[in-house]
C-alpha cells in the first residue's frame, strides 16, 4: 500500500501526523522550512515526490497566517515538483467560524481560505469538525469532513453514569450539533439562550429547558480562552445543575483557558488532538483523545480508494 | 437613474417583478420563453441590453428545473448581448436546502447550482432568507442577502399583544434563526426536540423551555406542504400553548398545504411573496406581505451604488 | 477489465443502460433520485466510486430540464464521492440544435449546456448524431461522437431492393449529411427546398433534384411531432414518387406523432433506441434498431485505453 | 464619442481599418511591429490606452499564424497596458474551416483559435460570414457576426437580370447558405453533388436541381486557389449554363487563383475586402465591395451600446 | 476626481498610506483589522464601497504573513461589498526574491503569492522595485511598476561630488540593476564577484572592476540585517575605496541591521519609506526619501486613465 | 517502461526528438503536419494516444509563429484524443527574452506564451537554458528546467588549458550566468559594460575586469546574427585578450552568422542541438554538442516518477 503514499508535517502539529504514521506503519516525509531574514517562509521538500499521493497535515493553530502561508508553500513545492496528488490534511480549520456575512463589508474568510488553497495546489481536503457543517460546500474540491463526535460521546458513556444528565449548548447556534450528541445518548437537551443586557455589550444567558438537579455535558467545537465555557457553567450552576463535563473538538487553550478552566467547577473536559496540546496546556480536569488513528484510516481509504463514508457512522 | 437600468422577469413570479417596477417607476422588459416540440427552452430577449445594468427575477419554485434553466438561458443570452452586468434576483433560492453532505455520496447541491448560476453569467445575486447563512459563502460572485424577518415581526408586534408569548423554533436546525427573532421581540425562546421513536421513521417532538399558558409563534424559513407546521402546532397544543401564530418566508404551499393548515388551530399564517401565491393557495388564516419594496429598494441601491448594507438592521 | 468500472443511469433511459451493462457482462450501479415537497431534485450514489471509472447514462429527453438537472447533480455527488473520471453519456444532446445565433438576443444553449456540464463535474462526454458536427467543438473536455447512421443504412440495404432510390434531405440544412449517406448507399440525393409563401408563416417544399418515379430515403437527425416528415413525404408524394422511407436516429416521437406516422404513406421508419421508446411510441411501421452494443464498446474502449476512432469507419 | 475609443491595425489588413477610420471620423491608433533576429514579434503600442475601449484589426490571412500572433501579442500588450476593453475585429477568421472533428485525432482549431485568443486577452470579437455559423459558438465571450452576403446580393440584384437565374451551392456543405440567398432573390437553388470516382482520390460532380438552360450564381464563404470554383463552373456548363457569376465574402486569391479564374469562362467574381486584395490580386472580372462602412458602423454601436442585431437583418 | 477613489490601508505602513492621501487631498478610508481569540483575522470595511475604484496600501514586512493575510481578507471583503476595482499598493514585495527555482522540490513563491493576491480579489498591483523585473510576468492582472532609482540617483547627484566615483552591485545578480544606474550617472561599474571558499559555507568577495582610489556607490534593491552590505563595504574598502555611500529602495533594517550599519565606514545610506521606518530604525546616516508623492501620482493617473509610464522615464 | 510511453516531434528539430526516441529505445510516434490552401495548418495524430504519457518535441525556431501554432495544435489534437498526460518538450523556448517590461505598452510574451501552451493542453513543459531563471515562474503546470552548461563546460574544461583565462559576460545581464560559469571553472570573471555613445544608437563596450594578456570564454544562452559576439570579440581583442572561445545553448545562426563568425578571430564556438543546424549552418569553428541524451534521460524519469532533480547537479 505505501509505495507511493507519502506524509508531510508542516509546523503546527507533527506529533499528530507522527502518530498517524505509526498507525500506517510508514515513516513521516522530510521537509524543512525556515524564515529568510526578511521574514520569507522558505521550505524544501527533501524527498522526490514524482507521482507520489502526498498528505500534507497542519491544523489552524496559532500562529495562524503563518501555518497557512506554510501549508501553502508546501503545497505549491510538492505541485512543481510533480506530486501526483495533493491531500490537505487540516484537523482544525480555524476560519471555518467566518462562514456568513453577519455585519457589512466583511469577507467570508472560510470561503477566501477554501480557494486559497486550492489555488495553492490543495487536490483534496481532510478535516474534523467544521464549525458549521456548510463550510463543506465552500470548497470545490472534494472533502472528507469526520468527526470527533462519536469518540468524545463512547468516552463520555464510558466514564459516567449518565442517567440524571442533559446535554447543553452554550449558544442558540450549537443547538443543532448538541441536539445529535442528545440523541445519540439518548438524553434531553438545554440550550443557553443569550441576551445582551443594558446599553453595554454585556450579554446575560438563560437556560431554555429543564437542568435543574441534574447533571449537565456542555458541548462546542473549539475551545480558545474558555471564557464562553466558564460563563456557561456558571449559568448552568445558578440553574441548579450538579455535576458539569465539557467536550470540544478543538482545544486552542489560549490566554488565561487552562487557569480559567481548571479552577472552575467543572468536573472534567474531554477534547482530542486536532490542535497540538502541548505540556503548558494540561491540566488535571483536561482528558486528551487522540484522532490520529481515525486520520490514519481515513488517508488509508483515501490513498486505496475504499469508502470513506463509512468511518462517519 | 432608470436609463441604464432594466429588469427581466422568467416565468415563475412575473407579478413580483411587476410590482418591483412599479416601485422603480419603471417598466418590465421584455422577453418570451418558449418551448420546442422536443421539450427544449427558448428564450429571446426583446429589447437591446447592451452595456445595460440588468436584473433578471425568478425564484426556485416548481418546476425548479425549468424555473433555473429557464433564469441560466436568459442569462446567457443577455451575456451574449453585451449586457454590462447581470444579477440573478432569486427571492427563493430553494437548493440553499442541499446545503451540507449528511449522507454519503450526495451532492452539496446549493453549491452546485451557485457555480451553475455563474457559469452561466451570473455577476451578481440579490437573495432573501437562504435557510443557511453560510449558503451566501457557496458563491464567489457578491450576494445582497435580504431579509423579511422584520417585515413579519412588525407586522404581528403591531397586530398582536405579545405579552405572553414565546418564540418556538420548529426543530434544533431552526434555533439560531428563532433566537435572533425572540431577542428583537424582547420574547423567551423554546425550541421542539425532534426524537426518532422506535424501529420506523416516526419522529416524536418534546418542547425544551417553557411555553405552558403561554401565546406562541412559530418561525420558519420556508413552508412547503404544512406537514412539519401541523406538527409542530399539535405539539405546542398538547404542551399547553394557547394561541398559535406562524411566519415563513417562503409560502411554498405545495401538496395538501392549505387544507392541512386551514383546517388546525392556527390562528395566523404570515408570508412573504417571495414565492408566487395565486389564488389557489389563498386562504383565510393567511396573511401575505410583499417583499417589492424591499427588493426594489435593493436593486436601486446595487443600480446606483449606494449602500445595501443599510437594508439589513 | 471491469473492476475499476461503472454505469449509472438517471432517470431517462435505464433500460438503454441496461443492455450496455448486459453487453459488459457488468451490473448496472445504483443509485436514487427523489424529489423534496419543495421539488427539489435529490440524489444518492448507493456504491462506493472512488477511483473508479464512472459513466453517467441521460438522455436529454421530456422533460429536458429535470433530465438535464439529475445528469449535473448526478456527477456533482459522484465528483465529490472521488470518482476518478466521469463520462457524461448523452446519446441524445437535444440542445445541438440551439448551435447558433440565427436571431438577435438569443442563447447558444448547446454551447451553455456543455459550459453547465463541465462545472458540473464531467471529464468526457459520449454522445451520437449531433444535429450538427461543429457542436461537439463547444465542449472544452474530449468528446466520443458516434453515429447510428451506418447501423441504419445497413439495416436499410439489406431490408430493401435500393436500384431506384434517392436520399432526400427534409430542408437545405440536412443536405450534407444525407450527401454523404447516399455517397455510402451509392444512390442520388435530392434536397426540399422550403420557401415562405405569402404574409403568414406558412412554408412550401420544392423538390431540387430528380425524384419522379423514383423510391425515396429521407433522411433527419431526430423526428419529434413528424409533422416536418408528414410534410416532406406529401411534397415527395406530390413529385412523383413512389414508396417512401425514413431513418432518423433520436425518437422524441412526441404530440400526435405516433399518429401523424403511422396514418401517413410512409412505408417504414428506421430509428434507434438514444431515446426509450416505450410501449406508447411503438406503431406497426416502426423499427427500433439498438446502439447498445456500439455504445457499450465504446465505454469498454475508453475504459481501456484503445481507439474509438476505430468505430466510426 | 470617440474620445474613448481606439482602432488599432496589425498587418494583416491595415487599409481596412484605415478605411474604417475614416467612416467614422477618428485617425488610426498606432502601434509597431517589428522582429527580433531570433524571429520573435516584439509589438509596442504608441498610445496610452488606459480606460479606453480598443479595437483591433486583424485578418487571419497568409500568413496566419504570423498574423494570429501578432494580434495576440498586441491584444496581451494592450490589456497589461490597462485597456478597459479589447475587441479583436477579425474580418476573415480562417480556422472556421477546422469546425468539426471529421477524422480521428485532429484538432477542431476553431474552437482552440477561440480559446488562445481569449486568454490573450479578447473580450469581445467582431467578425463576417464565419464557415460555419456554429462556430459562433465556439466563443464564450460576446461575438458579433455580421455578413456581407446582402452587399454582394443587393449588387447581383442591381447588375443583372436574374429572371433566369439559379444559386447554385459548389457543394452539399453549401446548401443552407445558398439556400437562403435563393430565397432572399426569390430564386430556384441547385447543388453540385461531389462523389469520389474509381480508387484515387478524384471527385466527381453532378447537378442536383435544374439548370439547363440558365444562368447560375455561385456562392461560397471564401475563395482560396479557385481550383474548386473551376471545376464548379466547368460542371454547370456541362449540364447547359449560360453565363456564370460568382460570390465569395473572403477572397484569399492564392496560387493561381488569378490565372485560373480570369481564363475560366466567370461572367464576374464579387467579393469583399475582408481579405486584402493588393494589386496582384486584382484582374478584370474581380469586383471588391468594401465592408468597411458595415464594419466601422458595428464598431460604433459596440462603442455607444446600440442594438447591432439591427446591422443582420 | 477624488469622488469614487477610495486608499484604504493595513497594518504595515499607514503613515505612507497617509502621506499618500495628503499628496492627493483625500481622507484615508476607514476599516478596522482585529483578531479572535482563535487568532483568526477580522477586517471590516467601515465606508461604502459599491462602484468605487479602491486602492489597498500593504507592505510585505515583518509579520509577512499576517500583512499577506490581512490584505488578502480586506480584498476579498472590498470584493464582496462591490468594489468596482481593487487595486494592491504593495510598494515592498517581499516574495520577488522567491523568483527561480535554484534548488530541487521548492516553491517559486513569488509567483505563487501573485495567484494567491488573483484569487483574493487584486484587480491590478502597483509596486516598486522587485528584486528582479521579470516578478512583473508572474501576475497576469496588469501591474505598474515603478522605480525609486532616479529619486535615490538625483538625490545623490546633488549630494556629491561623483568625478570620482564607480557604482558597484554587491554580487552578480545586480550587475544589470547597477549597470542601469551607473550609466545614468555617467560612472563606470564594478562588481562583486563571491566565491565559495573551502568546505564551510564561508563567501570571500572579489572586485571585477576598477575601484582603487575611488569612492564608491553601492546600489541594492532592499537591506535586510546589513550583513551583506556590510561585508560588501570591507571588501571595498581592502580594495581601495575611499568614500563609500550606499542606496537601496526597501530598508527591512532587522536584526542588527542598524548597529551593524551605524557603526561601518559606510558614509550615508540612502532608502526610501516603501517599508515603514519607525524611530527604532533611524540613525545618523539613514536618510529616508518618501516615495509618496510618486505613488499618489500613479494612483491618480490610475484612476483617470492617465499614462503611467511616463512616470518611468 | 515504454509501453505508455510516447514521443511526438513537430517540425521544428526532428532530428533531436528521432535522437532522444534511440536513446530510449523507442521509435518516434507519427503525425502529419500539413498546410490547407488557405494557409491553415493540418495537424493529424497517427497512432492510438489514448491513456498514454505523451511527449512533443518542438523548438521555437524559425518560423517561431508557425512552430508555436503547430506546437499547440498538436497538443489540442492529442488532448481531445484522450492522451493522459501532454508535455511539451521545448529545447529552446525563444520567447524567454520577452521577460520584463522595460518599454511602455509592451507584452511580456514570455508570459503570454505560457498561457497559451497551457490552454492548448500543455500539462507540463521540459526545457533547457531558459535567459532568464525568472522565466520558469511564468508557468502555472510544472516545468523541468536542464541546463547544458555543464555539458559545454565540461568540453572545454577536457579541450582546453584554461589556466590563464577569463570567463566573460557580453553584457551586464549575462553577470549572474557568467559567474556561475566562473566559480564552476575556478576562474575569473569580467563582464562587458555597453553605454550608448553620442545621440544615436551606438553603444560602446567597456571590459570591467582584468583579462589583459588573458584567454576568454564567452558565455551566452544564445546566439543569433552572431553581431553581439563578433562585437564583444573585437572589445576584447582590443583590451588585450589573446585565445578567445565561446559557447551558446542555443544556436539559431541566422542572418549572416556564420560567415560573421567564421570570419572572425574566434578560436571556437560550443553549442548544442536544442535548435537544428543544418548543414548550412555548420563551419569548421562551430562545435555542436548533443543534448538528447539529457533530454532522453528527463523524459525517462519524469514518465517513470524518478527525481529529475538529480540531473541539475
Amino acid at each position: 500500500m505505501n509505495e507511493k503514499l507519502r506524509i508531510f508535517a508542516c509546523s503546527s502539529n507533527p506529533a499528530l501526523a507522527e502518530e498517524m504514521c505509526a498507525c500506517l506503519g510508514i515513516s513521516l516525509s522530510k521537509l524543512t522550512i525556515t524564515r529568510f531574514s526578511n521574514d520569507n517562509l522558505f521550505v524544501q521538500v527533501l524527498e522526490n515526490v514524482r507521482e507520489r499521493d502526498v498528505f500534507v497535515v497542519q491544523s489552524c493553530t496559532q500562529p495562524v497566517s503563518d501555518n497557512l502561508m506554510e501549508l501553502m508553500i508546501t503545497m505549491d513545492a510538492l505541485r512543481s515538483a510533480s506530486a501526483r496528488r495533493i491531500t490537505a490534511v487540516i484537523p482544525y480549520y480555524s476560519y471555518a467560524r467566518s462562514d456568513k456575512k453577519d455585519a457589512p463589508r466583511i469577507s467570508i474568510t472560510g470561503r477566501l481560505i477554501a480557494d486559497l488553497l486550492q489555488t495553492a495546489g490543495a487536490n483534496r481536503v481532510l478535516t474534523m469538525d467544521l464549525h458549521a457543517p456548510q463550510v463543506h460546500g465552500f470548497f470545490s474540491v472534494p472533502v472528507d469532513h469526520l468527526t470527533a463526535v462519536p469518540l468524545m460521546t463512547d468516552y463520555i458513556g464510558q466514564s459516567y453514569d449518565l442517567s440524571n444528565t442533559a446535554v447543553v449548548a452554550a449558544d442558540a447556534g450549537g443547538a443543532k450539533r448538541v441536539g445529535r450528541v442528545a440523541a445519540r445518548l439518548k438524553l434531553p437537551m438545554a440550550i443557553i439562550d443569550k441576551r445582551r443586557v443594558g446599553d453595554q455589550n454585556v450579554h446575560q444567558g438563560f437556560v431554555v429547558g429543564e437542568v435543574k438537579g441534574k447533571n449537565a455535558i456542555v458541548f462546542e467545537d473549539e475551545i480558545a480562552t474558555g471564557s464562553t465555557m466558564v460563563t456557561t457553567i456558571h449559568t448552568l450552576r445558578d440553574a441548579g445543575v450538579e455535576t458539569i463535563i465539557a467536550g470540544a473538538t478543538h482545544p486552542i487553550l489560549v490566554g488565561d483557558a487552562v487557569q480559567n478552566l481548571s479552577s472552575s467547577p467543572l468536573q472534567e473536559l474531554i477534547v482530542t488532538n486536532t490542535c497540538a496540546v502541548g505540556p503548558e496546556k494540561r491540566f488535571d480536569k483536561l482528558t486528551v483523545l487522540s484522532v490520529a488513528p481515525l486520520l490514519a484510516e481515513a488517508v488509508r481509504r483515501i490513498h486505496t480508494g475504499e469508502s470513506v463514508g463509512a468511518l462517519f457512522t
